[in-house]
């Protein structure tokens, strides 16, 4: 069962708000990044590459917890705690639409070479704490 | 063993920067927060209130990982993974200072009397990672 977003929070996740991303170390211990974000209904969405560490945490923990605050009143939060999954298809067009969000680039810069493989997170909200 | 804060890296908290801590819940997943910060040296301090979950968290298991990015250039970021030592003492003189600092008041607005006790939370730096 997922928990419904407010709908100001949703306005938040389609402004070009950056938000921090915490996923779990090996030994339990909070790793946070920094990422574009959007909702899809009431689940919350970024992107990743398999060659990251967060990557590699929430295959071993498939949980995160993701907070934006308001750039101009920053005591106006959101925070997200759910269960993960993850999603192949899409995750092009997904880093894509982020790159025109945030960046108005037509397409996000391909990557390096490697075999990085570019995924879609997919937060299933169950704990939401609003305060906007 | 603490590791050194780069120096950039602490012009950024002795600015009006606001950080996002993360604690862990009694079920492993991090809680995040948003908090006024600053540095004491390579350490980061920010203040809580005892009646607060992420205190609570931090009993429980006193490690936290926080970060900060430049609003301005967001892809700049600091992250900071460390234990923490609770810090009675002045820490009211801490959110005080804050308090000027964030908003220019020049005391903290007094507690609602209750009991819930102001404490200083201090990391001391286990992990960096700095782009910045």
């Amino acid at each position: 069962m997922s928990v419904p977003l407010p709908d100001t929070a949703k306005t938040w996740l389609d402004s070009k708000v950056f938000a921090t991303v915490a996923t779990i170390g090996n030994d339990g211990q909070p790793q946070l990044s920094v990422v574009w974000v959007k909702h899809d209904g009431d689940d919350v969405l970024f992107s990743t590459t398999t060659n990251r560490q967060k990557y590699r945490n929430l295959v071993r923990d498939p949980r995160a917890t993701i907070s934006v605050f308001n750039p101009d009143v920053p005591y106006q939060y959101l925070e997200v705690r759910g269960g993960i999954v993850f999603e192949d298809e899409g995750s092009m067009a997904l880093i894509d639409e982020f790159a025109k969000k945030y960046q108005d680039w037509d397409r996000y810069p391909a990557d390096d070479g490697t075999d990085n493989v570019r995924i879609t997170v997919r937060i299933k909200p169950q704990k939401v704490v609003f305060n906007g």
